[in-house]
């Protein structure tokens, strides 16, 4: 095959533009040797889940997808039954970017609640409860939440335990679509469960492929009694591997050495850096906090196809000439030099 | 991880349960270096539907999915609104192990026909295309056939291209699950051009998984307008991989210096090696011609925990005592004459 | 308006080919004046409900759908997730007749059972019932049986005990599609509750279309816990009437002085006439036993058309040449010689 | 049956609380004698569709549903697939009123706009017009408008114009509930087609229960090839009356000598008297003008439960304590004054 592409080496369009860790190649190619029985039934698997025991505490339910779509949606699933509704952010991934998929694998409406910031306020959510008991009205069943946000920034604790208790008190749940929950525990000094099942959490999407693995995530139920149903779910929702070994090895992987927590300092330090880096450059204007791997900046409107010429990447805000650039848990300061200079370059004009 | 399973090296229990093909992994580790555009935007993607091309020819549409359910479930969908009916085989793979997936997802019925030899006949068609311009009676609009067939026997190209002329000649679709589509070609001296799209085939599920890749499996459309709104039903499927690149490198290996055909010419070597080491055994008797990488035999019911003591594998028809054995590209002769003597061992109880 | 149809006042297509029993138009106008809450939250509805406990006893849920399709595809909704089966009858209304809207709306697979008379056997459910606990396997929830059945016949109340048995035992349901379920209670001998809930029915469609209603059909639950969602199940799939008054007001006029015994009576009645009187047309053969309002008979090929010239009806069983007629509420024994003399004509060639 | 309620005879909760105008009532009553064929190949209904064109213009197409939810649904479902989006009113009826139907039957994303006194703008249209041609993002497809609005506003015709226009530039479809299109086209001084068609509307779901029927609504296609899988996606929504004849004869009633003209001119008229007789409540004030049949006004929130104890009625806004009260065909002057005397009595405390 031949590569032609005359782009950089490494971007910043997305953290999973980045490849596989080595660590993870490693773990895949020591999975292959001899047969596993299929669909989950075999050693790395069970072994894969202890890991999550280890971090995440025991009972626990711990089930593996294909990607972060597929953990989401099952997730909500699992919650829902067609006639209630999932609350989340106007910007959520699981509202904007997954063409559709939640309301039409589970039926349910999405109501969609402004963000300040990214995240969804406890006033939002009490705003959209209502209608409960009127039979015209989709009954409100699931908070979801994106940590880190979409916008780059991190729920603080107190901010999550509010929603939760919101949640639990009316019997409802709280999700987390933790796609970059690594990130978000790095940038908060906590574990992977002080950041989730401590805070409230019922159902965490696990996320790996934003760092460093080559495919694969995770929903994990801090109430195993909600996955009474979930095999079933998973294999009609097409998300059930039959080579699920290899799936399991990368997540032993993530979670052995404290990879899941090397690769999200690593990515959440080179943010800073490039905030810092941009920050400099006249006309370019940090728009959120930056508390993760995410640099969320607003530039010309001219500069912008410019700095696509080297650089792919996504604008995020259209309206507001807002653009987002992330860190991986390969990003060199090197790479963030380069293309700080192509930026400034372009708006230079 | 340790891994303490008594089992053999390698089992017979399905194609499935062998690890990634050394070739296979080695295209994985070299599509890792750098960057690349997440969703299939990449060269690895572009390169690899250009190997599709050179074996089906030109003017095919071809979508990478997770799994073989996804790669069925999605033909299906590009092929059928609701209100309208598949016809399959009462044993067809999407009729009895998926869950219910095209169900769920499709909205559409699929329709149970007896198989002959794992065999839809088009009598057996004929005779359930009735109803038409009922609004009361779901419209059948696919075909969809498994080959190899699950009882390992391989449709002849005269018996497909009866089914796609029926199909055609009245608006209707041909759809094959080829998840061993590898295995069936090389049984009948053919291309894989020469056992699908020349046969009349229109959507093709290309399955790799039980052929020595890690994971994924292609749609090939060889109507290319059929799959307009592919990339949205993939999307909101849940089948759409971030990290498109590794499973493109594995079709491309695949279909590189022929690995597609040597794996199942070794498989379909080794079955025929497997049958006959068992069919010496007395109490054993092959149910099915033995036409690709399975057999399928009819055992004394006692014998069938002893063997499972060593080797795990299914029980097919339970009420008749027919067990499956499946070899794949990794099984040896060594392997065989093993598990024969297990066998063998056990039938005499 | 003006009506050119050539065809005789009254036909033996269907009992829903029937208009609207007196006393039920009467009973719509006496509903009418005033002004009433919508979507049942009336007086009226609150009157028929008490009429259904009056009939089936106390601890029930009732609730009102638009037709038939509605409460069978409701009922399922209520009692499954997707990734379940409903075991039924290839025959059934739920299977055949309502263009997939089973699958479509509660995502479960139907399984259908060979039927002997109409009727599914304990024998056939015990075949299907397997894959428990497979996760690529729908999983089984619901035996679905119509009374009386699509070929005339009733069950004996032995042969739905048994049944309900099966399923109890095994956490599932039983739903009974009781389009007609008037006219097997009275082929019985048994009150409404006798023929249903003292059989261990859990879950009943309660018809009235085809006895004389306008329209309308009432869901009733034999443990209400079961109904826990209903409200919104029925609101989300379409089946919540506004001016629920006038159905409510049907079936309470229904249930009152036994015009739903009165009515099915008179049409079983007829029926039983109508099988004397074709019985002595050499030719013509009653192939299943007339045990309700309905007369299944093989007629020769030829006669059909030339029957149809006069009177609309339903070619049951197209390769045995098997007809069907009904008999409803409003039928005279008039309008039954007159038909079997066409036949005789038609058979005579 | 006996009736409790204290209430007065007539309310202005809504215009389907009112019962059945005495035309219809006959005209169901004419409809009764003797059999028709089901499900609508019946004189009756291929008379009032003749209606509908004398209304409407040759080259439209009919289909009758049981209710305006279901003519909705089905409207959109006819116009669409799974993964497009639906454009419409965060106070449309589609969004709030029916408990998620449109996502679940369709499995299309509904995207809530604001409203500018119920209506929504070309603006904020345009704004919401974007992804196009991204995988990820539902694809929009329809503009879904209410006439009369849930605010009781009627939309100009140029407005109406401006959307078929915008839709139609970008291979999208127009949408109108029309659940009050009687009252608009009052409202306008047009001709039902001069309100509709000849504005660019697409498919309208054309209601009658708010205007004297007991039960059923229109879905008509101006242009009839979009309706060529109608009658098999409305039987799989179980949309589908057998005693179709009765929902003909309404509508066919509806649609002679100006009935619905002439329901709608009342209804109106009485809304302009209601508006007067409580614009003088000091503490009252109406919201939105009156336009067509519907008042909404805010009053001291103190006086809702007290005016509750003679009224039933909806309250609009909570927050803002807006309520809603609509007049029908049978509201007389005499209601509405003794309406404002209690309104005016709860308001003074």
């Amino acid at each position: 095959m031949e590569k032609t592409s005359p782009r950089p080496t490494r971007g910043l369009a997305s953290d999973n533009n980045a490849g596989v860790h080595p660590e993870i190649l490693e773990a895949i190619a020591r999975a292959n040797p001899g047969h596993e029985v299929a669909y989950g039934d075999d050693a790395y698997t069970r072994s894969a889940i202890k890991k999550f025991e280890e971090h995440f505490g025991p009972d626990i339910a711990v089930f593996f997808t294909f990607n972060g779509t597929g953990a989401n949606v099952l997730s909500l699933q699992a919650l829902t039954r067609s006639f209630q509704s999932v609350l989340c952010s106007d910007y959520a991934h699981i509202y904007t970017d997954e063409c559709g998929a939640p309301e039409k694998h589970t039926g349910c409406k999405l109501i969609p609640l402004p963000h300040q910031d990214g995240k969804i306020t406890l006033a939002s959510v009490r705003h959209a409860y209502h209608g409960i008991g009127d039979e015209h009205h989709s009954q409100p069943r699931v908070i979801s939440i994106t940590q880190c946000t979409e916008m780059g920034t991190v729920y603080q604790s107190e901010e999550i335990q509010a929603l939760a208790r919101f949640a639990h008190d009316r019997g409802m749940f709280l999700h987390l679509d933790g796609a970059r929950i690594a990130n978000a525990a790095v940038s908060l000094g906590q574990t992977l469960r002080q950041a989730t099942r401590d805070l409230g959490v019922d159902v965490l999407s696990f996320g790996g492929t934003k760092n460093g693995i080559l495919g694969g995530e995770a929903v994990v139920f801090f109430q195993p009694e909600l996955s009474h149903d979930f095999l079933y779910l998973r294999k009609q929702s097409m998300q059930l591997a039959s080579k699920m070994r290899f799936i399991a090895a990368q997540f032993e992987a993530l979670l052995t050495k404290d990879l899941w927590r090397r690769g999200a300092e690593h990515a959440n330090r080179m943010a800073r850096v490039l905030e810092k880096e941009i920050s400099r450059i006249p006309g370019v204007k940090v728009v959120w906090n930056v508390e993760a791997n995410g640099v969320f900046a607003q530039i010309p409107r001219h500069s912008i196809e410019k700095i696509k010429k080297d650089y792919f990447f996504y604008v995020w805000i259209e309206e507001e000439s807002i653009v987002r650039w992330m860190c991986s848990f390969d990003t060199t300061e090197d790479d963030i030099r380069k293309f700080a200079e192509v930026v400034a370059e372009a708006v230079r004009g």
